[in-house]
């Protein structure tokens, strides 16, 4: 299956990006040459991480009857110094929220998802060392 | 340096993801058991090589005295059919609008991204096998 998505130049360092599933501005910061009026390009790999992972658990949760009352995942990436600057350590962040968390189920559902399911998990081994860390709370303060 | 972007997850298979720059929903489509309210994570991947390529190609086509009218960038990218799904051959499609194009400056701006400083793109040459598009048209019909 092919998966296609297009952008188009608006001028500067502003491209609008028509992805699947809805569209959104990329450009650069304004100490970079831009003007800070959308969403940076590389940090996309890690939102794409992100989101991959957690559409896994969030499903894996649900058939295993193990559901959470609220998740984060936060993705950090380092960059390397030279050119062409890519994320060679990546630091995967699960929170999971609520009471009485099954918390074998939840690190299956994360074992799962990093060794069988998560495409964009896959892709990241191949360039990057990822550390996974996992985190349990009673309750989202917000 | 580090980057950071932060997800959070808003039921189903809806996540809020704060990315570097702007934040935007993530979601799968109603066929995979989402409500189609965001964009699909993994084609981020692909939005992330265009954007990337493109601010290298904007920002040395103008070093070059080389600029041009519009510039649209598409990617396609093949999924393997077993999980984890990868994006193994990819083709990334340049179309350079304008009425006198300076070709060669273009050529070597695109070789200088690919070979040098877009690191999206050296992520992706870890797992995928690259084909490059170029086309020159004078207008763009719109």
């Amino acid at each position: 299956m092919a998966q296609e998505i297009k952008t188009q130049w608006e001028g500067q360092m502003l491209f609008n990006a028509d992805t699947l599933g809805g569209n959104f501005k990329i450009d650069a910061a304004e100490e970079s040459g831009g003007q800070g009026k959308g969403v940076r390009p590389k940090a996309l790999m890690l939102t794409s991480l992100a989101g991959c992972t957690g559409m896994d658990i969030v499903s894996l949760l649900k058939k295993m009857r193990a559901e959470v009352d609220d998740l984060d995942i936060n993705v950090s990436g380092e960059l390397t110094e030279k050119h062409p600057k890519i994320y060679n350590k990546v630091t995967l962040e699960y929170v999971f929220y609520g009471e009485d968390l099954k918390k074998d189920k939840i690190e299956k559902a994360i074992q799962l998802s990093a060794e069988k399911y998560c495409g964009v998990m896959e892709m990241f081994k191949q360039f990057a060392e990822i550390t996974t860390v996992v985190s349990y709370k009673a309750k989202k303060s917000s």
